[in-house]
């Protein structure tokens, strides 16, 4: 009988930070625990097929979407799949990897669902895709902020020129607009990084972040608990309730012992299911090892929700096992 | 809405001539209007790994045996799936390549199942799989003969001395016998090549054949139209009714003429479905471009069930499109 896992879709343009966020959630969750995975391998053309047909990779067209949807959709049932791989390096694709079944934790002698977390240009793209997921999260950094970190990575990373990377990002403009951008009306969570005024670059541990948490979200504990715990700091972590949705602002300011409260107060809204975060390493950014207690928050709000949430599926029967 | 396909599953051991007779078959129904997929392409372990752990293709613990079954069913619930490709000369794998989704065939203003037939050593290996397919064959030839033409092929194609593929054959005997050798008993339709007295190995055309026709198969008029045909002609084309199975034995000898009339009595039998049959080329064997007709009426004789068997399926209501 395959265990069904709880499913995280975090959706986000090309340097987003997509993947510093999800690391981070891992790690609190513990990485032995949850399998996360980038979903941005399903191209139907190499590089030079792109290029040849002048399609980018953000445009749906590009991709297999049957495969992956059909292999979100079998993760969320509890089953291996066997993801392809596309190589950054070459340009080209790589052999496939075998995902393992996402099988429940034992946790204090009951299973707990393992947490999925699915991470890429275009996992919240379609309804099929959508409807797999229990919590989706968009993460939409400033403009400028985004376009600062691809070019930092791709350079780094993938071998590219500054210039290089610039004219890829005007290339994809129109998609990022057209295709990847409009997937943030489906999200329950958004994540943004804003720059404060003055803002170093070179200090990126300095940048505020915006958490906007819809109504899409169960009700629970934590709202109320911020609201109490900051209405005196409010020019630090500030909780404001607005028609559509709440909106929790975090600035980089925020000091390392006022990030401390902030993850204790979490951390009791969690009571039992607590004990196994693992608050070590989050916020971590980049490959630099700087840290940012906004990101750390921002990972640590999204833990929050899937913990508590899956427990709600727990007790509501939807995620059981033999 | 997915189109389900009718799904056909050919077992056999290395060497024992199933991509031969699936290439026939999906020349009788129109290449185009079938979908083959070999289905041996989903080992765990690269040949380097597999001659460290001294393990072999044949054993269902070398291969990734839940992605296959996995992959068998989402055909046959007519979703395209992207497949992992084993490459036979570098002894690793390759990216996988995408299979569409198995889609009806527009035939005399009615929606046809397409056929998708799924050949490999394991086909028929587990309960998940062979419930999956609506008709099932094993091919299996006197030992002497599959050795012959594995030795054959793996010199010819994949670059092995005849030393080398012997001491494989030896040393995969045991898995031969242990999971190859028993998906016989799950197989509707048996199908042996044997020698006839005096064989000549340089003309393989004079070949016989028994085809085991098990009483899993739906009763059709295949049995009685052969054995009234045949009564006459018992040395060349027999009929035998036996408690188990009935059993066709077609010799070498069958002349060209004899042959035709054969085709012509299934052709007749299936009626209107027979007009898109395409008889050329079929019973060519290896790729020297020899012809068998024991080994074309094989081909027929399993097109001919397939094709009855799927009307009987539409019939049913079990293969319907919206």
């Amino acid at each position: 009988m395959p265990h069904r896992p709880f499913m995280l879709g975090i959706a986000g343009d090309s340097g987003a930070g997509k993947t510093t966020l999800t690391k981070g959630i891992a790690r609190l969750l513990g990485e032995e625990r949850t399998t996360s995975i980038c979903v941005d391998d399903y191209h139907k053309y190499d590089r030079k097929q792109r290029a040849e047909l002048q399609i980018t990779p953000l445009n749906p067209e590009c991709n297999y979407m049957d495969i992956m949807e059909q292999q979100v959709r079998l993760l969320s049932l509890g089953e291996a799949i066997l993801k392809p791989v596309y190589n950054h390096s070459t340009g080209t694709f790589d052999p496939p990897v075998y995902i393992p079944a996402p099988r429940a934790v034992q946790e204090e002698g009951r299973l707990i669902p393992r947490a999925v977390i699915l991470e890429g240009l275009l996992t919240l793209f379609s309804p099929a895709m959508r409807e797999r997921y229990h919590l989706k999260v968009y993460i939409d950094p400033e403009e400028k902020l985004r376009r600062e970190w691809k070019i930092k990575r791709d350079v780094a990373k993938r071998g590219y020129t500054p210039e290089a990377v610039e004219a890829d990002i005007e290339r994809r403009m129109p998609d990022s607009t057209g295709f990847i951008r409009p997937q943030k009306e489906h999200a329950d969570i958004v994540v943004r990084f804003y720059r404060p005024e003055g803002y170093d670059p070179d200090n990126p541990g300095t940048l505020n972040v915006k958490i906007k948490l819809k109504h899409t979200l169960p009700k629970l504990n934590l709202t109320e608990v911020l609201h109490s715990a900051y209405e005196d700091e409010p020019a630090l972590i500030r909780l404001e309730a607005r028609k559509e949705a709440d909106i929790l602002d975090i600035t980089g300011n925020v000091t390392a012992e006022q990030a401390a409260t902030f993850e204790r107060i979490v951390w009791e809204q969690l009571g039992p299911y607590a004990q196994h975060f693992n608050p070590d390493l989050i916020g971590t950014f980049w490959d630099k090892g700087g840290q940012s207690y906004p990101l750390a928050l921002s990972q640590l709000i999204i833990a929050y929700y899937l913990v508590q949430m899956r427990e709600l599926a727990i007790r509501k029967g939807v995620l059981t096992y033999a």
